[in-house]
């Protein structure tokens, strides 16, 4: 078949011998997007409902992966400033540069995403930046599914805060009346040390009354723990809980410092926690999640990039071996973070987290499915199907993304690829010149 | 042009319009596979006398990646035993499987181990294991560089160490006499934990009368230290002094573990050290190599993915960036190994420890050469083509491979691929099966 017609196609589908939650079988998908059903042998039973089929023959098909942690937009500046001291990094290059950002270049920054995240295997992302009508016209476009939330920054300003109380208000509004189930919006109070408690229990209100999530930092520094315990007299996370944010619809991002005592409080609160290991490692937090602390207070942990500008990539495969390898390495145990709880965070663990759905091939769920060649050096030899996923291959061995039904790349394909790429390249080019003139 | 055509030739090359050394230009490569000449419009003067022409528009030519610790065959074992206690994972499931390979194994997986490289653009290893002969030959068929060393362990046994050093006269007399320049042997003395001083004394004088180069590990871990501290009163960069070892031709991998003064001896004794840093945090040795201190002492830094049971893959492009990550978490400082020291680790630096004469785009050096395509997402914007390669590319954002002036890989496609991914899936699945019988 052509690669632009499976591309174009709204229907059902059918996808024949695969391996899927470890046996060989098929997968029949029905014209909702929804998994309708899996097996082996069940190609016979579907096969008039379905116009496309794909041979699965030497693939492997898994969950679409969940990045809980972004600012997708910030692909435009990849590249733009490595391997300085953070607060240079931030006010010599990064603010300055996205003080010249528009509607238009967080538009394509996200669809620039949104294609890195199709190639690479991920259906599902949470995110957390501007002009966030943008973001939502570029993932509605994409057909992958977001969370997206404005970055509520008041810095103790009453002025501030109500003016990000009003862009917050106006994007929830904005996206639920898109009313497409693929994007839902969040609150997004940036972090403690960038806004009041004020805001912070504005924001925590706010959720509580939309019944939507929270996306926050926490606890990516050192100096975030100290400077609070110097406010607040108490540790971040316990800040946090004070002004109610802390609930089981909020992920928060990084959380390198959390104490032992913290670590127990985010499980009492089920609270879900991604974990930025790249972000962390390259802007050198100095000090990795305590994984073990969280699995023991029974957190849902899930995995995230942070934006390009401190990772550079969105490749999640690539983040689930740096998570597993950071694990071990910092906590000084080969033993801790194992292929299959990476993989987990990766897809089920997040899927919880933003509440999608997805993250099994199971019945009844919405059709996020990736399929993966065994026929690359990666997959060879396949002694452990999970331990390659997570150690040996990166996102380049995805060779067909799903969401929600609709087949978003095959055989690595993916439609108006061209259009994107230029699209972003020109915006980037154009950011970088209006913030020189 | 079809690219068997372009993957059977041998004759002169001409690369037109590409990025190299930071300027548009073109590459000529003459027939004995020599860089003869690089820079703008010379492609008008070697049209007549290249017969295939790759148009290089749109991509940047890079030096191939020089992989400095490895032990290749291990790609048969990629996945048979992950996330285990260093102690376990050895007596329980690596030495035992390995208790079975055949030189049949070897070939195959040094097979697979090269296909995976040029496949991710590395052109030149030093390898470290067992039945090399078969090693050589698959390295002689796949068309790279490498440097190959039996791995000499005696266990302070006399009878052992009589064995071993036979084994290893007979590995470089075998080598020399394949007469192939792409092919080198060195002398592998595993490491003090498992070489008595004689053997590395052994090791020293004849590597030194057969001008050879040595490879050997060191420091990888804390028990390392200490046990030679309580063995031989001293650490182990001075132990190895004492035996001869530390020269300008000897490789060194790990070195996790070298305090200061030892890395001041590896500089004043021109060693060349080779950072591991997937392999380290995978098996957790707790501390990253001290690069600041060694690139103080002025010491040949260079790159190298270790085998693939501690990675498990062999991308020198992933390698790359979890040596820059690591280097700045574990330092505590986000200014350590910038991507341009990064770049000049996996290229120069270990073209230089090698002897290759590889590792620069310059006129006269043979031509390594891998294409990487600025059309795809990972190269989107090109705000900093260094940055790019280092932190956002993988090895699959390699286009084209090639090795002493013969292009093994074209557009992604190798020569018998199939037929190496079959035979090492095969080789993999029947070893398995010896050991369990």
């Amino acid at each position: 078949m052509e690669h632009r017609d499976i591309l174009d196609y709204t229907g059902a589908l059918l996808i024949r011998d695969i391996m899927v939650n470890g046996e060989r079988g098929d997968i029949f998908i029905d014209e909702t997007g929804t998994i309708a059903d899996t097996g082996d042998g069940i190609a016979e039973k579907y096969r008039t409902e379905a116009e496309f089929i794909i041979d699965g023959k030497g693939s492997i098909a898994m969950p679409g992966l969940v990045n809980t942690h972004t600012h997708a937009a910030m692909t435009l500046l990849r590249g733009y400033a490595d391997d300085m001291v953070l607060q240079d990094w931030l006010t010599q290059r990064i603010w300055p540069l996205e003080a010249h950002l528009t509607g238009q270049d967080v538009y394509w920054g996200t669809k620039l995403a949104c294609l890195e995240m199709i190639k690479t295997g991920t259906t599902a992302f949470n995110d957390m930046y501007f002009f966030m009508e943008d973001a939502a016209r570029a993932v509605d476009e994409a057909g992958i599914r977001a969370v997206l939330s404005h970055g509520f920054i008041d810095l103790n300003l009453p002025d501030k805060r109500e003016n990000e109380c009003r862009a917050t208000e106006k994007l929830v509004s904005s996206i639920k009346s898109m009313n497409n189930r693929r994007i839902r919006a969040a609150v997004g109070p940036h972090a403690i040390y960038t806004v009041s408690p004020e805001g912070l229990n504005w924001c925590a209100d706010f959720a509580a009354s939309e019944k939507i999530g929270t996306h926050i930092h926490l606890s990516e520094t050192e100096k975030e723990v100290q400077d609070c315990i110097s406010q607040y007299g108490k540790r971040p996370a316990c800040h946090l809980d004070d002004c109610g944010i802390l609930t089981p619809s909020t992920i928060a991002a990084h959380c390198c410092w959390l104490d032992e005592d913290e670590c127990a409080l985010m499980g009492k609160r089920n609270v879900n926690i991604s974990h930025n290991p790249a972000s962390n490692m390259k802007l050198a937090t100095h000090r990795a999640m305590p994984y073990h602390w969280l699995k023991a207070a029974g957190v849902n942990v899930c995995l995230g990039t942070d934006g390009c500008a401190s990772n550079n990539n969105i490749d999640m495969f690539e983040e689930m071996k740096t998570a597993a390898l950071l694990q071990k390495f910092f906590w000084n145990d080969p033993t801790v973070l194992p292929a299959p709880e990476a993989l987990a965070m990766a897809t089920s663990n997040g899927a919880r987290a933003l509440s999608t759905g997805t993250g099994s091939l199971t019945t009844g769920a919405p059709a996020d499915i990736i399929l993966i060649s065994t026929r690359t050096a990666c997959n060879i030899p396949l002694h452990n199907q999970t331990s390659n996923l997570v150690y040996a291959c990166s996102g380049s061995s995805v060779d067909t993304t799903i969401c929600n039904g609709r087949v978003l790349m095959h055989e690595r394909h993916v439609l108006n690829e061209e259009e994107v790429l230029n699209g972003s390249a020109e915006a980037a080019i154009q950011l970088v010149r209006r913030s020189r003139s």
